[in-house]
């Protein structure tokens, strides 16, 4: 496979099929831009009409070309597409860039005719990008190619760029020179009927022309193995994505807690989460970000060290610092020293430094020099207000100069001087990032700082053991195929209760009781006080119809109870279809958990854990992870809700007992191994303390497919 | 004043005390500055030792010119500025601009400087804008005034921009052009000697040549004086402002958790709220707000239309108009209709409108107009993604000429061409705000309309009246005049309690008993199930030490639970402080919340209200506002909090008593301001339920200094 996409990236020749001399058409632009950027291959222009394309002599079909091609560009009209493809087969070609539109983008005829290609191209193994797609750039001396449509001279540096929208990566290719974006490769998917974002991650893995990967992505082509894969390459080089959501409303018939909270967005926040993608919202968040990890290094640690010609930005930094998670040390006395004996007397020598606006390109060289030795900081940002009488750009340099001497993390902020920053990057071809902006600075440090410490927590492969018997395993095997045929539905309370007691899930004592007296016997069993549940499959929702009384203390209070709950039933109409009642011990106190699993079409099992009870609508404090769970997994589910504080204990509080509730997720992600059959699984309230045995599920819900 | 402020805006004369023939000195910038404009008025230079400068006749001092001066401005060093304050005196000039740096700033010595100046304006009823400030811009033909020394021809438009920052200011004027930011007046405030923002706002509030207003502010002078001053004016024009916040650290010693909730920026952010400020995090936030603001009009409603050429941008703007509170609706059948008519049949007709690169100048004018004719959009936002064959000018200029034909919102966003930006914006002189990223115009969009709905609820200056007797004002009284000359102390229990029983707070009944007999016949009188609290003057964090039970039955659990405390509390040597035990009812269920007051040092007092329990230090789901309330400023401190739907009640649960929550936020707004002696309060928890009588402040402390 990875020869075909060698020759997609790095071909020696290129054969344009609907190379075009008529100006104003792709086909031209195209073969133009190639020639423009001095690509170093031969084109050959393919072409029934025409003798030569931008001078170069172009044949009449593929057949006609003797030489050995490499790749092969298809931009004639879609009904020539399918004669292009079996042109190709017939000359062995095994790569080919699609960039005529007309497929499924366009509904069922275009559906049709891609399927149709689909078909083709497997049959031939041929590798294909696109169909509508805007081509692909390489800028790497000794390939220099830029096939695409879009003028400019791509610019040069270690960021590889996949999008699923043209239009959006024209966007960018516009803007790179002038915001010092370094590009080293870039691919339109468009339709990405063969090769997708997987594809590219996998092959970009260890470039090593590719220093950072970023995506725009409207859909993820296999989420499965965009996890797989995105996990290995983000241990080695950072991926930042920008993921469109087309809808941000929940999954529609989830009737459980877990069901309402997955939201496709979650779902994407999972995925990217757990293999380390940094996902962002905008393009510019996404390369200022790309070209600071393309051009300095990530910080070994968050203390931020800041120099400056003015107070007012130097504020605002510190401000942007400190949301994402930096510090603002204190300097190294010697710092200090150093920087007094030539800055201005009433400069401020405290992180931030201020020099003044007096501070010249000698004095910022110096300076910059000075703070990066300072062991106190991990990063630098230097801002260069708008000058009143020097020189920008020799400041600039100065900087550049000075910070290009150390390895650590510095960023340049030229502030609000769009245009020195393409001249300064043109003067001196290796310097650290260039900003327009100080907090957009400090934002960046922020994130390449948690890349830093995401990276070492992602976990390998390796999903957690099974600490479940075999013999629990087959009870809830029994209990399933007494169900086999039914379709989806929820299980009854007798089922979940055998099925959680098989699996050692700490669902509550439940006794269920058919009349009074039992309910007295084992009301007394349970021991007072006790919870007393209405009991029937039409009825679900418990607490909504009155059909719940808690802390019933003894036996007449038990018996107005139930009296209370029949009439509450029958206020609703809803008394025939009580069916017993259930009995639990009343469990006072701890903190109130919801434990959970969603069944996604494409994302398969999710198991979600976060702040139950009232809370779980309102503040969504809760996390979701792609099903099987590793260890690492498992810690994130719980230590990343913000309520992590609360199960550590507030106000003198013991914390909650978290190597059960690790027990308990490995358990639950057990479970779902064993019975991929679930598909909505709540366990709401689970309740949580510091002892172990107190640890319960006061409520669950499980629905399968069976 | 207002004859002052009008000479310093709009001064038909000019006199420059440090004006300069050296070039690269700011005293040579600044008068090349506002030749350069055109400034139309006359100048003056003053300097002893030149003849001219920029060719205008030279005076060797302000007594020398004989003719009308209305504004001075000096820039001489310091340590000439008193001596020429004492000749603007002299002139019987009231309005200066005092330019030069070196006063409080720079430390002691530049502090006493200030002082000295501070006393001579007062004396001398002068009006001073600065010192350490870059000067004034005032674009109106007929002043045409760039009185700074930063370059450039400022843009014209209807922002007024206040800076205390000139490093930032000057970042401003750099990209005014380049981003269209149409500026009315700039001024330049530094250390608001006289001149403070509150001034200016007052200044600006009816001046019809000012539409927006912009702030940059690291301090504000008088947080009292900005609210009533800003409310005033957000209902008129917005205000968008940048707070600087110099630390984000709770207030320090606070040991409420009122207290430690409040810090700099939560009092901000209840200035700004209470104000109907709007606040953002960056200059470019803010001028892409405040030129939408200028060159648009303020959306009706949140529906947004979306005309683009490109799938990609359109669904992040999708992505980010959901986020920002917008609704993307269904076009009217008509529109969809009238759009068919020309576009390419590949394109999508549903909102958002995709013409397909195919589009040229007149679809993409005729498709504007026809959307803004749609009745079920309320705002509509045009993406021009980067062109392939078109002239993208032109395509501007027919939609700027279509959206100019309508009294309804309209963005326009050349996707990543800055440069056409200011190209067509000198072309078409009125047009809709021009954008280059497509997710800022939607975000934009949500900001104004929110603007909408907070300018409407706006109150009055008016706080609320007093629903307190006399008589209870005097129980009060006493028992504070008790107190007189102790300084700042925590109230004991029994003060608390007979001052929250005057008021009519509802204190849960709460008896002192010393030993146990007396312990269970409170107990009896308060009717079990009850709480004991351990009392002590100096036991003031009763649950850490184990001085409280809850939940006891009956006379035999009563005495084991004060047994149990008194053990505790001696494990800890703490059992010598025990003075008693305090005897209440216990109370379940019900929705815990907090309510509380901090007095701040520059904002006075402030109330707060949210949920409570163990949330509160985690989600922090509170709100500020400063004391005294008005009634918007009541309904906003509980429908202002996420957990608010949990007081609508959720699962079925009624709403808490909204009316009950009202009266006890308005006598504790009239307890402070009847005793303002009250330096910190926490009812916490502040337990609420449907009825009225089952509202109970379960604990409550007080803090005085008298």
């Amino acid at each position: 496979m990875s020869e075909e996409l060698q020759k997609i990236f790095y071909p020696k020749s290129i054969a344009i099929i609907g190379a075009s001399s008529k100006k104003k058409t792709l086909g031209h632009e195209l073969v133009r831009n190639l020639l423009n950027f001095g690509y170093e291959g031969k084109i050959f222009p393919v072409n029934p009409k025409a003798e030569f394309v931008h001078s170069i002599k172009a044949y009449k079909s593929l057949a006609d070309i003797h030489d050995d091609i490499d790749l092969v560009i298809i931009m004639v009209a879609k009904q020539f597409v399918i004669q292009a493809i079996e042109d190709c087969h017939r000359k062995k070609i095994k790569s080919v860039i699609l960039i005529t539109a007309g497929f499924k983008e366009t509904g069922e005829e275009g559906e049709e005719l891609e399927e149709q290609l689909i078909k083709k191209i497997n049959e031939y193994k041929i590798r294909l990008v696109g169909p509508n797609c805007m081509g692909l750039i390489n800028t790497k001396p000794g390939v220099n190619m830029n096939c695409t449509f879009v003028q400019g001279e791509p610019h040069r540096g270690g960021i590889g760029f996949i999008s699923q929208s043209g239009a959006l990566g024209a966007a960018v290719l516009k803007i790179i020179k002038k915001f010092d974006i370094g590009l080293s490769q870039f691919i339109s998917i468009g339709n990405k009927a063969d090769i997708s974002e997987n594809t590219i991650l996998e092959y970009w893995k260890n470039n090593s022309d590719i220093k950072v990967i970023t995506l725009y992505l409207e859909s993820l082509s296999d989420s499965r193995k965009f996890m797989t894969i995105a996990k290995e390459t983000s241990k080695i080089k950072p991926i930042i994505a920008i993921k469109a959501a087309k809808t941000t409303a929940g999954m529609k018939a989830a009737s459980s807690h877990t069901g309402a909270l997955a939201s496709t967005d979650t779902i994407v926040n999972a995925i990217f989460e757990q293999s380390g993608v940094i996902r962002v919202d905008s393009t510019e968040q996404m390369f200022d970000l790309a070209k600071s990890f393309d051009r300095t290094f990530i910080p070994m640690g968050n203390r931020l060290g800041i120099l400056t010609n003015a107070g007012g930005p130097a504020i605002l930094t510190v401000d942007e610092a400190e949301k994402s998670g930096l510090i603002i040390p204190t300097l190294e006395e010697n710092t200090i020293k150093s920087i007094s004996e030539f800055a201005s007397p009433e400069a401020s020598l405290h992180n931030p430094v201020d020099l003044l606006p007096a501070a010249n390109a000698e004095a910022y060289g110096k300076a910059t020099e000075i703070m990066l030795q300072d062991n106190n900081i991990d990063a630098l940002i230097v801002i260069l207000g708008p000058p009143l009488m020097y020189d920008t750009i020799e400041i600039g340099k100065y900087v550049c100069e000075a910070a290009n001497k150390f390895n650590k993390t510095a960023i340049f902020v030229f502030m609000s001087q769009d245009e020195n920053i393409s001249e300064l990057s043109k003067l001196l071809e290796v310097h650290p990032p260039i900003f327009n902006s100080p907090e957009s600075a400090a934002r960046v440090i922020g994130e390449m700082h948690k890349y830093k410490l995401i990276k070492e927590k992602i976990s390998p492969e390796e999903s957690i053991e099974s600490i479940i018997k075999e013999t629990s395993k087959q009870k809830v095997s029994d209990i399933l195929n007494r169900h086999k045929g039914k379709g989806e539905f929820y299980l009854d309370f007798d089922d979940i209760y055998e099925i959680l007691s098989a699996y050692e899930l700490p669902i509550v004592e439940s006794l269920t009781a058919k009349d009074t007296k039992t309910s007295v016997d084992y009301a007394e069993k349970v021991g007072f006080p006790v919870v007393i549940k209405s009991v029937g499959k039409e009825l679900l929702h418990k607490s909504d119809a009155g059909g719940v009384i808690l802390d019933i203390k003894n036996k007449d209070e038990l018996i107005q109870a139930e009296n209370k709950v029949i009439s509450n039933l029958k206020e609703k109409n809803l008394d025939k279809k009580l069916e017993g009642f259930l009995i639990q011990p009343y469990i006072k106190g701890g903190i109130e958990t919801i434990l959970g699993v969603i069944k996604d079409k494409s994302a398969g099992h999710l198991i979600m854990f976060g702040l139950g009870g009232v809370l779980v609508e309102i503040f969504k404090d809760v996390k979701f992870r792609l099903h099987p769970l590793s260890s690492a997994d498992i810690k994130s589910l719980y230590q990343d809700i913000k309520g992590y504080e609360i199960l550590k204990g507030v106000r003198g509080n013991l914390p909650v007992n978290f190597k059960y509730l690790e027990e308990n997720l490995t358990k639950l992600s057990n479970l779902i191994n064993d019975f991929p059959e679930f598909t909505e699984i709540d366990f709401n309230p689970f309740i949580l303390k510091p002892e172990k045995e107190n640890c319960k599920i006061l409520d669950a819900r499980m629905k399968i497919r069976i």
